[in-house]
Order: C-alpha cells, then sequence, then structure tokens
C-alpha cells in the first residue's frame, strides 16, 4: 500500500515524522510512504537514514501552522503539505494519507475534496480509548461540531464497523453520550438522535444514553457523540490523566523510600501504556480512503502506529463494509 | 441560619443525610436544618441521636426517584421532599435548600419558583474542581443543556463572584471551553459568548477560548460552558479518576512489596482528598436564596460539607454581590 505523510505537520516535523516513517516502512514490507513536504528539510532527515527503501518525497513549500485558521491556511498556502496530501488521495497516486499537523486544516482538506464514501452524510473522527475492559471507540472529537442526528447515526454505525474490523469484537454495543440515561434527557440533538438509533437495525446494538462516567467503565464499545463534546472530552482526559499521575507521583511515590524505584518505573510503565503514542492516531471515518490524524505532538512511535493502522485498515476492507451497510440501513431522510 | 435539608433525596437517605445534618449542626453553633420527609423515617433515625437540638422535621410524604423524569415527578407528586424545600424557601421559613436527591428536580423545581435574583436570566450550577494550581469552579455542570450565550456569560460573571467570595481569590480569571483556542473555532454559542465577554467590563478577566486538557492545568478560576459539556465534563471526570485511580492500584501498588502498606495508604489519602464529598455540593448560581445540589452517592461527610457550604455561601453575601454586578454590567439585550 502507499500512504502519503504529512512530514511537516506537527510540533517536532518533520525529524520525528520522518524517524517515524523510517520504522513504519521496516516493519511494514508491502507500505510505500510518501514524504510530502519540504524536499530540502526531508532529504537532510533522510541524510543520516540507513535505508531509504520504499521513501519518496513529494515536494509542498508550504506548511499550515497549529494556530493558523484552516480554511485561511488552505485558502493563502495552495502549496501546503496537507492539501498536497489529499490531492495524491484524489488522484488515486495514494491509499491513504496521515498527517500531524492542524486536524481543522486535515478535516477541512478533506471536507473540500468531497470524497466522501457513498451514502456518508459527513465524516467523523474516531478514537480509540482505554478503559477498564480494554479499549472503546469515540466518534466525533472534532470533525463535526455541529452535526445534525443522522450524522451521529452515521457515526455509530462507522464506529461500530471499525470496532468490529480494526478491535476484532463482532458484536459492538452503541452509546450516545447524554447528561443522563432517560429517554428524555438532553436537547433535541440527543434526543432525535436517541430515536433514529431506536428505528433503526442497529436498534438491538444500542444501549441508549450513557453518562461521561461510564466512558471509561468501558459500558459500550461505540460511544456517539458531536464533535464539540468529543473534542472536549478528549483533551480533558489528556488533562485529567496528566494531573493524576503528576498527584501520584508526588503523593504516592513520594511516600516510598526503598521501593521507590520500583514504584517510579511502575507508574511510567503506565503512563507508556495509557499514552496517545500507542494509538498513533485517530481515522477520519467517511473517507473514500484513509486518513488518520495524529496528535500534535506525535513522536516517531506515534507516526509508526499511526502508520501501521493506516495499514491495518487497508487490509481490512473497512470502507466497503461501511458503504455495505449504509446501503441497506440508510440515515434517515436525505438532506 | 436556616437550611432546609432534603432528608429523602440521595442514593443512600435517610440515613447518612441525617447524620450529615447531626454533624454540621454541631459544628454550626448558628445552624439550624430542617429534615423535609417522612416524619416516621426521620424520627427513627433521630432516636439514635445524641441530640435534637437545632434540627426540626417538615413532614413531606413523597419522595421523587433518581431515574424518575424530574417534571413528571414534580407533577405527579405534590407532596414530595424536593418541593417542600423550595416551598420553605419561597415562605422565608429557610435561608437555603441543600438536596443530594435528584438534581434534575431540584433544577426544575427552582426554575419553577421563578425565584431568580434580580437581573439573573437562568441559573446555573458551579462546581468546584481540583487542579494542579488549586481550585477551579466550572459552570454550568448541568442546569442548562441549551443556554444562549447572555446565559454563559452571566455564569462567567456570577461564577467569578463565587471565587472572589468562597475561594477567596480576588481577582478571578474566566476561560471559555472550546475546541481550540482561536476565536474562529466551535459553534455559534461559544462564538457569540466569546464575543460578549470581550465587549463587557470583564473583558479583562477573560482569558477567551481554552481546552479540555487546560481544566485540570488550572489554567483559569473560572470555566464557563453549556450544561451539557459541562455535565458530561463533571461525569467524565469522576470516571478517569476511577480508572487511572484502579489503574495505580493494580500496576503501581501491585508493583510494591515491603512498602505496599504505605503506598496503599498513600493512595487512599490522594482518593479522599479528590473524592466529590470533600466539596460536599454545588450551588445553583442565580436563585434568589441558596441552593446547593450534592452528588446522589453522598455519604454523612459530604451532606455536612454542603450545609457547611451554605452557612459559608450566607456569611459571604454572594447573591447581594452578584445582583451588584449584574446591574452595573448587564448582560446585553433582554429577551
Amino acid at each position: 500500500m502507499r500512504v502519503a505523510l504529512d512530514a511537516m505537520g506537527g510540533d517536532k516535523a518533520p525529524g520525528p515524522i520522518i524517524a517515524g516513517a523510517l520504522q513504519a516502512v521496516t516493519a511494514n514490507p508491502e507500505m510505500v510512504v510518501v514524504l510530502v513536504g519540504d524536499q530540502n528539510r526531508i532529504e537532510t532527515e533522510l541524510a543520516q537514514a540507513a535505508t531509504r527503501d520504499r521513501l519518496e518525497i513529494f515536494h509542498a513549500s508550504q506548511v499550515i501552522g497549529m494556530e493558523e485558521s484552516p480554511v485561511e491556511g488552505l485558502r493563502a498556502k495552495p502549496d501546503n503539505s496537507i492539501s498536497r496530501c489529499w490531492q495524491l488521495l484524489a488522484e488515486k497516486r495514494v491509499d491513504a494519507v496521515v498527517s500531524a499537523g492542524s486536524t481543522g486544516a486535515m478535516v477541512a482538506g478533506g471536507l473540500r475534496s468531497r470524497r466522501f464514501l457513498k451514502h456518508v452524510r459527513r465524516p467523523g473522527i474516531a478514537t480509540v480509548m482505554p478503559t477498564a475492559k480494554g479499549y472503546s471507540v469515540i466518534i466525533d472529537v472534532g470533525a463535526n461540531v455541529t452535526p445534525k442526528p443522522e450524522h451521529l447515526f452515521q457515526y455509530g454505525v462507522m464506529g461500530s464497523i471499525f470496532v468490529r474490523h480494526m478491535l476484532h469484537r463482532p458484536d459492538p454495543k452503541i452509546g450516545l453520550i447524554n447528561v443522563g440515561e432517560e429517554t428524555s434527557k438532553g436537547h433535541d440533538l440527543v434526543r432525535d438522535t436517541h430515536a433514529l438509533f431506536n428505528n433503526s437495525a442497529w436498534k438491538e446494538n444500542f444501549r441508549g444514553n450513557i453518562e461521561g462516567r461510564d466512558i471509561h467503565r468501558g459500558a459500550v464499545d461505540v460511544i456517539v457523540t458531536d464533535g464539540f463534546t468529543g473534542n472536549v472530552i478528549l483533551k480533558l482526559c489528556e488533562g485529567v490523566f496528566e494531573f493524576i499521575m503528576q498527584m501520584v507521583k508526588r503523593d504516592v511515590i513520594g511516600a516510598l523510600t526503598s521501593e521507590r524505584d520500583q514504584g517510579a518505573a511502575a507508574l511510567k510503565g503506565l503512563l507508556t501504556k495509557y499514552h496517545y503514542s500507542s494509538f498513533g492516531g485517530a481515522p477520519l471515518l467517511g473517507i473514500d480512503g484513509i486518513c488518520i490524524v495524529c496528535h500534535g505532538a506525535s513522536d516517531d512511535r506515534a507516526i509508526c502506529n499511526a502508520l501501521g493502522m493506516a495499514s491495518e485498515y487497508w487490509k481490512s476492507k473497512l470502507n466497503e463494509t461501511i458503504v455495505a451497510e449504509l446501503e441497506v440501513n440508510p440515515p434517515g431522510d436525505e438532506e
């Protein structure tokens, strides 16, 4: 498979991005990575590499900054690395695009391309989250901050297929984030989405409303929410995790003397296990092709894992299943 | 001061509720608690009490269940303990109402009473949250799931006054929860709220948009958000905290041998420190009177702390300050 990797995207680009690509092509013998970005800077990084096998360069002279307005950036910088990645996908020169750059620009680039899978109304970003029962997927975490009920319904369907194919759970359960379990809770968006699920072929798999505290208990496999709430959830988890780990380090590890090193090593293990880089990236589901968005602070491990996810995704025929499923179970009325 | 306490509200009522009331009147010599609920059951609990000083009973024959629809419950059960609490406040027979029962019914009862402070459009629930820099307040965590920008603006103002009076921080900074820091981010509600703050006398204290991960870093003192997002945040924090503590217990404490007891004791200390019961309850700000809603699982310590918060609130003249502030800085156009 061929992947376009935004070599300029991310807080630490291009160094760790290219290092991650090197690791990924070594681990995946059938993967070719097209490094999209400033040719000179990429060449400089590659000069030290042991091999350049299955690494290509596609020059892009511009970069959209992390703090830049995505729409402005895409308009003002036509030769930016993100647009070039999407262009390679549109021209079918690659099967997947991966970037740790501006998530907003990646999504806007995808929306602008209008290369959605058949029957998909709006793509959504799915993220794998650790829970007490393994892993769950939450969708959407920021592609669509003002979704319609049909979008959330489709997120549930696409998220379930992702869980089946990628987490190998045959019968995923779906939950809708709300402020309480009762059907009457929340605002129109969640009430209408609740009704859509209950009137669909997915009713059996729909567990109804779930609350914030149910996520990490592993109450469901697929957590459906609007991109505003989902984005807050994702970043809040990061913040709470960071905060509690500091407190544990100070109060618990600090209380130890002879076994302090032992405790600190175990804590470090936990930090590594639940660090975002273990999962690499989050797929933008609903795109005709594969799109993985990565954390802005991605290191080489995160990029390598994101490329690995793209490879798994490609092999799993996820997109074909989504189209087939939405074909037989359309999401209510056309817009 | 006089407080109406919903003796029937909460998962474990009335036992720990009444035990909490006993502790509170012992700790606060000027507090009288009116126990609202089933007279027989309250009498049974009080039979074992060392004293009944400053404890009164107001009989209410019905209870609104935690899973019941708040609006239905209030309608179908006119003699429920929550409505009786609000009635006592309306009749000025108490200064405050406290309940660990259905938050929805408490809020709906307050909205129905229309006893808002002058200039307040909609009350909002403020919750104290631990952060790396001490404590912050988040408002709203569930009173208003479809707020208008003016409501969010007022939440910022009321939350700031709460922080000044109750957390004794003279110059609180306000942040608005959004999906990114840039002004253009998010949906209309947050963009319009952002503009309201920037065009107000509170501009100097407004730090603009903050993201989920900024909350626990203590980036601001007052976190403003809609009641849907705020409720998800509150319950998610509970879930993440529970999850990580389990992981730490398993992986970190489990890695210890000779110092395992020491580590476990330190972890238990952390759990107690950040347990919701340390804060007791969350005030519904904007009510003409004092209203504290408590966690459904409240134990005696939580109830005692909630009653203590009601006492501090009463002494601080918080409500008078809110009215004076909204008098000089009105929140945009009248509805």
